[in-house]
């Protein structure tokens, strides 16, 4: 391994070294050195010789693998090999692996959108570490810039949809359908969600790709998904469905461009105490009257046209809105307005205590990591445009849309929406041609002018026009029509077409009320003030740049600036996800790599990239396993066994597909799975045992010993093992899901593969299978995922996240097996290490008979309670004050911290954060002696801002440079939380989820 | 202009503009709204109706231009427009554009090498605003971050050569000979300075384009430059010309890989009492035994293969060390560290005094603008890597290049070094081939492979390898020397160099000692732990991203993203200098429009894009000037009239072009030019008078009414009119040079064009020249510019900082005439709306007949000194509590302060600033009313720090809160300065200039 990590050249001397690439990757991504590898061992108590040595301690040894990791190179004939590619190597190579993608010229429309990224955003959002590598904004006095852009994002998404309420994003449309049917159903009273043939419709205009993921959803709550023409008869079918109805669906403009009256259908569903909801497009609403004035009770749809690249399908920020009666049931996160201690406003995470960790598996959403990133790039894009800007963009689509339906309709093609053929002027983005039996021939002849458009059915050709959409491109589109048109106008220059293009929407449906009124979208539309504003929001959030994240469950490591270049490449960023496949090979060749390598990692047959989160890989992997049941004739296989310990992703994910949860208890002692209550459960369920979920090592940070007698026993039972791969940054290169038996596992590419939080999202989800469940993983709509034997797909796009694969197809590659698997061996040692110097001053819940944590462990703040009255949230808010980010709090174990510092940080950053640990741990002493006082103390009062601390009076039993510097190294480098600590009561029963008012003016 | 600043459309529902591009430019560059521009002429005083009413008030009739402006699209077939590119448009055309370039592969080598910049400095110093908006670090206290990077710096070349001190960088590596050069002379007693036949001696192994340069430097000074092969005969020509010796420079490694042994050089130099200088390597010196070591007196060179790209020649920084005896005469700027207040240690611009300011017409250095972003660059690179891993990066290369030689010679080629052709190892990166009579056709050969060598004479190669040099660059080289070798080698395979390769240089130059040992050199190495500094030292410095910066006659504008996006791209940043003219075809067209845009817009018959910097712009149009003189037979053309007024490095330049300088005075009621003076001088010296240097609008901030009359008076005595063009901001579109009556102008890039100050530099100081004056424009090496009769090289590369050219051409295409000139419309504005609003508060120094300013006015401290103790510092200090960085201060007029909001600041952001300046008038109010006291009040004790206010003791006549928040919007939006007000007596009696000795372990 020493040459991977610290290369010498001129060491060996050896020719063959002369040109080997000195920008090795391992030790740049590996925090301690060498030296400081060995300084670590000797702390640990007792202390261990070497790092194998060590790591023996920590896993088990029927668990630790004794095959060698194997990483190919990017040259699909290099041989297998332990040493990574370099930094520069990899942007090479790459880059041109991605030459063979071909972003083209896209009028195929279908939910997603040529938009242009304004550079500043770009710049300073997307491809700033101080945007993408920040953590969910669970510690809301050190997040208030991204939740102030979040408040932003639902503020512009309640104006434009017209509905009082809006989340931070879900994501993406179609599982944003899926959240609009179970809410939908969610409101029904009990009886009528246990009907037999409850039934959600869905208008035959939405997107095919909404349609399908909605069937996938469906299943598991027993409800039926008919599609159907919705305003046919005067809506008959929801008359018809009666209690049946558990919702609408329908689209605004529709896939096919049309747009029609939904008023009455409001009134209907309505009579039928459903509700409506609304896939819209919000580009559309700066024009057309929003749902939420038509009668919608929900509306979402993408935010992706709002300035996030297509990224061949993904990550967007799917947007979310009801009306006010049902806030409290919005899926996903909500940022709400409260105050903090002094009363300022601030804002925080509301009600989040609804999350799945309270309802479980009585949960109807799964959702946890979101689209946080994109849904702030959206919230700039609109601040930047502002609503006029916006409107601009909107007449500007929709000249450019008629003007090129006239065109067409010149050259001799009938156009319009379904149904109505009859060349009335699109009223949005979209339209429809008729084009019979030339259909594939058009096609095929604008192919090979690198211009796609959208084949709707043997006859029809789909048009949708963009804010990207340029003269030339819509010449070539034209004239590929003339060629085959009837008319005598063929033969006619575009430029001819000298009549005025009218931009207004129809009057009917002419939006009328004002949206994005508020100052923040009307301030600051010049590049400085944006640039400024960006900034100031950057300067509120602590996070990667500042110091380590130290979250349990969330492995915050280094997302490498070489991982994230190729991110913005336009051949990476710039495709629409329903390209031709063969317009894209680079990234088929990307993806077949990275599902080999994850694969390869997991001892997994095969991988799935398609589910956008760790919650969304759950619920495929449990349908995988639901589905192979069927397919052996069992599918009453419906009972889920979960460890109490398990996150709440977990039980939410088992609900959604149908499956009865059964608890396994835990060993209180030793945190391990209660082996007999195992035993029992699997007996008295045996003919109805479907999977067990498991978290390995476990969410206490355990290798548990008996993991593979588990396995083996829920296979004697016919059951399969569905293992939870959060906590896979500790198993890399020494022990993998396959060898220990389970049957699938979910990655979070955006904890172990390097993959940034993005501020509470993007993510990516995948799953391993092993070889009896390979068929069964996710199909697409034209077949480019999975077989015959598919289930149906997750995600509008078939490969999810595309985008941001290619960062940890990075990592993987530039670290290499060796590279990999020292990573693994670090990550344990940084959390042992911790966990030896915190010993002496706090008791730990949990470690092996070795003495020994995995890559993360729980720290204990119970016993304050009673000795101090201080609570872990005292101690994490106070971590505040020493520039940390507090570990994951109170989750698995109430009133504790669960810290995970990863392989990243290096022995000084974990030092210094034992230091502020132990400093916190000698001021709670001193309220312990009765030296401070229970309450007003310095850790009730954390954290401490600015204002708070430079305030005339000061009456606290400690000093303002007590609060503000309680360690020598924050003279230097002090991070301040932007506000003093939130008032999380008043924030509950106050829910305010907009922009805050103005107050001067 | 209207449509151009606000495109709206469908408000004009023509066709023509269905696909006019939305994202226009102007209306993001420009601050104030349409809006905000009415109500601005509203509150004038008086007020204005109309834009062009209110330039009517502010430019003299005469010189108000009738002409309209003409600046064409990108496609040169595009007829000249009015509108400028949208942003879309530009990186869609530019990047088209640039892809005729071609970086191919090259071992030219001759000071310029491939580097890897290690991606998370390029993507968070070079692409970051937060880096490369701010200014000159003049106000240390809200600037400590960059101030401690460049000291990083200059402990890292002071380190490396082995000699005291190093400053913050120079412009290039020529151009630091010519300091080099000029110190020396300038130790030498003053007799000797003035010996008509004073010569340095200069080895003819040092760059060609260094001793090009030389010779235009030397001219000026009466300095001999003779280049000799300076060992020969045990250095007899240093005997030789022993008191005519003004010094020696040598080049190590030489610019043909030689390294040879100059102690005894050094001794008999030393003996002489003139100095050594050695151009040398600073990988190289990370295994060769430093110039200090072997008795040089200044060593200096380019530090671009640290991590800074090649951007075809610049801007890179060039360093300058030297002993401690010299470090009171070492040119450019130089940090120290001095401590705050509170005795805290922190960095400063040291020794500022001696600036040209001070020295003016005696100065022999006209330096003011550098590198200090590329300084930065290099200083972060040498961080990430260690002292270690910049050994093993100079062994690499030195393992490559021997490998390479190896091949080569075994193909039977003679290698080696001028004058050593015995195959003997090279000592560093470079040797030279004998190609004989196959030099041509070998090189030829390479090209048609895109690898290109460099061409020492008509029989010699020159090869030289650096840390890209990959394996199959290295065969495709080798083989190409087969093809012409006699060797039976020459179809053998490179693998089969089996045989070891040596990395340790010749023994007798080993270096033995250490370097880098500072931690700051041995703590960064995990990406990690360099991206937390980075952003550490980046949370100290206010920049663009923050608030305005006022500084007048610095033009402290919008760099904007979109400008800044080319400057990264390969095919722009990864070229050499030296490369064939034909493969970088894409620089050629840009240069060519960016030439004659300038052109346009000056006035001008021609312009020169190789000075790099608004002072070498000086030099070069004062040397332009003087060969007109010397053409027309009038050699003794040597007066310079320069206005009292004006900026130091006029002065400088002026002596530097060996012209006397004559100072004009001015009206002190009115500020303009004393125009009896004048004619009285300009009879005086009719026959020798050379040139007058004014600058225009004044330094005063106005547009004197007799311009026209002072042109006129000029030429009537035959000389010529040079334009200090600092302040072009005020004349786009309006005036120009050119009509004005100018000969000459430079343009500072780095001010009017958008080019980032980046804390110091780059800058780009091109000269726009008349008809009469164009043949005379600086040529190159190898004719890439200028003709017969053109001046010698005043740059290294051709087109000087070519890699930042981009910037200006996307802003002048991006803004088109129209948006330009508006832009110069709304900067007089913004100036006159600051005027019009501080002028009840405080005294102005000067406006015109109207009572209007140009872009930029004094604000008058002078009289508080007596009512109140305070002087124009103390309100610059405290203007930092209110988030603002101080206007240029003191120049040109002692104890004022010149405020220049320049176009892009918003109406918004000017109230601000007024409002904060109005507050202290009212905190300076009090002082004088007694109600604060002279000493110790609000204003002398400003800046201050977090730390000061949050001190446990509170004396002071003011409360915490009035010093941190005296007004609202702080409360939100508060920038700290991070050390009180710096101890400048201190620090210029404590000369410490690397960096601070780290106090604890
Ligand atoms: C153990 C565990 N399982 C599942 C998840 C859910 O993953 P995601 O947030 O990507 O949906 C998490 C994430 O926080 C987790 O920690
Ligand atoms: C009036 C004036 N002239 C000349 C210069 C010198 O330009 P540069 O700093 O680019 O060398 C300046 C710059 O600050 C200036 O303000
Ligand atoms: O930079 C100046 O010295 O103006």
């Amino acid at each position: 391994a020493e040459d991977v990590l610290e290369p010498r050249p001129g060491a060996s001397k050896h020719l063959s070294s002369v040109f080997q690439d000195l920008d090795t990757f391992p030790r740049r991504h590996i925090g301690p050195s060498a030296k400081s590898v060995e300084q670590m061992l000797a702390a640990l108590d007792p202390p261990v010789k070497s790092l194998d040595e060590f790591v023996k301690q920590v896993i088990p040894p029927d668990v630790l693998s004794s095959r060698n990791l194997k990483i190919r190179g990017i040259q699909e004939s290099d041989q297998s090999t332990s040493r990574g590619v370099s930094e520069s190597q990899l942007l090479k190579e790459l880059e041109e692996v991605m030459s063979h993608n071909h972003p083209d010229v896209s009028f195929i429309g279908c939910g997603y959108a040529g938009t242009k990224v304004p550079e500043v955003i770009k710049r300073n959002v997307f491809e700033n570490p101080a945007w993408y590598t920040s953590y969910t904004p669970y510690q809301p006095e050190i997040s208030q810039g991204r939740l102030e852009s979040l408040l932003n994002y639902q503020t512009m998404c309640s104006d434009l949809t017209g509905l009082a309420i809006a989340n931070a994003s879900v994501l993406d449309e179609p599982t944003a359908a899926a959240e609009a049917m179970t809410l939908s159903m969610g409101v029904l009273p009990l009886s009528r969600q246990k009907l037999p043939n409850k039934t959600y419709l869905v208008s035959s205009t939405c997107h095919p790709q909404t349609i399908a993921v909605l069937q996938s959803r469906a299943e598991g709550f027993g409800i039926k998904i008919e599609v159907c023409d919705i305003l046919k008869d005067d809506c008959h079918r929801v008359d018809e469905l009666g209690k049946d109805l558990v919702g609408v669906l329908v689209q605004y403009p529709d896939t096919e461009g049309g747009v029609y009256d939904y008023r009455k259908l409001a009134e209907k569903v309505h009579k039928h105490h459903a509700l409506l909801s609304v896939a819209t497009d919000l580009l559309a609403l700066t024009v057309l009257t929003p749902p939420g004035e038509f009668g919608a009770d929900i509306a979402f749809g993408n935010a992706q046209r709002f300035g996030v690249p297509l990224g061949y399908g993904g990550p967007h920020a799917a947007f979310f809105a009801c009306s006010d009666k049902h806030k409290r049931k919005i899926p996903g996160r909500l940022i709400g307005l409260s105050k903090d201690r002094l009363g300022n406003p601030a804002a925080r995470l509301a009600l989040q205590t609804r999350e799945q960790h309270i309802r479980r598996e009585k949960a109807t959403s799964n959702i946890c990591t979101a689209q946080a990133l994109l849904a702030n790039m959206s919230a700039f894009y609109a601040i930047y445009h502002g609503p006029n800007g916006l409107r601009d963009i909107a007449h500007n689509v929709i000249a450019k849309t008629r003007y090129i339906q006239s065109a067409i309709a010149e050259a001799g093609f009938q156009t319009g929406r379904r149904g109505h053929m009859n060349n009335e002027p699109a009223a949005f983005d979209t339209f429809v041609v008729e084009s019979g039996s030339k259909t594939d021939a058009i096609i095929a002849h604008l192919r090979e002018s690198c211009l796609h458009v959208r084949k709707i059915d043997d006859g029809h050709i789909g048009i949708t026009v963009d804010e990207t959409t340029s003269e030339k491109s819509a010449s070539t589109l034209i004239n590929g029509f003339r060629n085959f048109g009837n008319s005598s106008a063929s033969d006619k220059d575009t430029s001819s077409f000298e009549k005025t293009h009218d931009v207004e929407v129809p009057a009917a449906f002419k939006r009328q009320s004002p949206y994005l009124t508020h100052p923040v979208f009307n301030s600051y539309h010049s590049e400085t003030e944006l640039l400024r504003y960006i900034y100031h929001l950057q300067s509120k959030d602590l996070s990667l740049v500042h110091s380590m994240i130290p979250l349990g469950s969330c492995t915050m490591k280094l997302n490498a600036t070489t991982e994230m270049v190729p991110v913005t490449w336009s051949t990476v960023s710039n495709l629409h996800p329903f390209l031709p496949l063969d317009r894209a090979q680079g990234y088929a060749k990307l993806i077949r790599q990275l599902e080999a390598d994850l694969a390869e990692i997991t001892g997994f047959h095969a991988v799935s990239l398609q589910p956008n989160s760790g919650a969304q890989g759950e619920f495929t992997g449990l349908r995988v396993i639901r589905k192979y049941h069927e397919e052996k004739g069992q599918k009453n296989r419906d009972i889920c066994l979960i460890p109490v310990s398990a996150h709440g992703t977990n039980p939410a994910s088992a609900a959604m597909c149908g499956m009865r949860v059964v608890p396994i208890k835990c060993d209180p002692l030793t945190g391990n799975l209660d082996m007999e209550d195992l035993k029992a459960k699997c007996q008295k369920h045996s003919d109805e045992l479907g999977a067990i979920m498991i978290t390995y090592p476990s969410t206490f940070g355990v290798f548990e010993p008996q993991i593979k007698a588990v396995c083996d026993l829920i296979h004697q039972h016919g059951g399969q093992v569905y293992m939870d791969g959060a906590n896979m940054n500790a198993q890399i290169g020494l022990c993998s899901p396959g060898e220990i038996g389970a049957d699938v596992c979910h990655l979070n590419l955006h904890k172990t593969f390097c993959i940034p939080h993005g501020g509470g999202g993007p993510g990516v989800g995948p799953i391993g299978v092993a070889k009896h469940l390979a068929p069964f993983l996710p199909g697409h709509l034209r077949g480019e995922t999975g077989g015959d034997k598919a289930i149906a797909p997750v995600s509008g796009a078939p490969w999810g996240s595309a985008s941001i694969l290619p960062i940890s197809y990075a990592y993987i590659k530039m670290m290499g097996a060796v590279g990999l698997t020292q990573a693994t061996k670090v990550t344990l040692l940084n959390a042992n290490y911790i966990l030896a110097r915190l010993k002496p001053h706090y008791p730990i819940v949990y470690t092996n008979a070795n003495g020994r944590c995995a890559h993360e462990f729980i720290l204990d703040a119970r016993k304050f309670k009673d000795t101090a009255g201080i609570e872990a949230i005292d101690i994490a808010k106070r971590l505040q004050d020493y520039g940390f980010h507090a570990p994951t709090m109170s989750w698995p174990v109430a009133n504790t911290l669960m810290i995970e510092p990863t392989e990243s940080e290096s022995k000084e950053e974990l030092d210094r954060f034992c230091d502020a640990l132990i400093s916190i741990r000698k001021e709670i002493a001193a309220v312990e002696r009765g030296e401070q006082p229970r309450e007003g103390n310095v850790l009730k009062m954390a954290p401490h801002s600015q204002q708070d601390l430079l305030r005339g009076e000061w009456d606290r039993p400690y000093s303002r440079e007590e609060a503000a510097y309680p360690l020598p190294y924050l003279r230097e480098r002090k991070f301040w939380p932007a506000v003093t600590r939130l008032d999380d009561a008043y924030g509950d029963t106050n829910l305010f989820c907009t922009c805050a008012p103005v107050e001067e003016e």
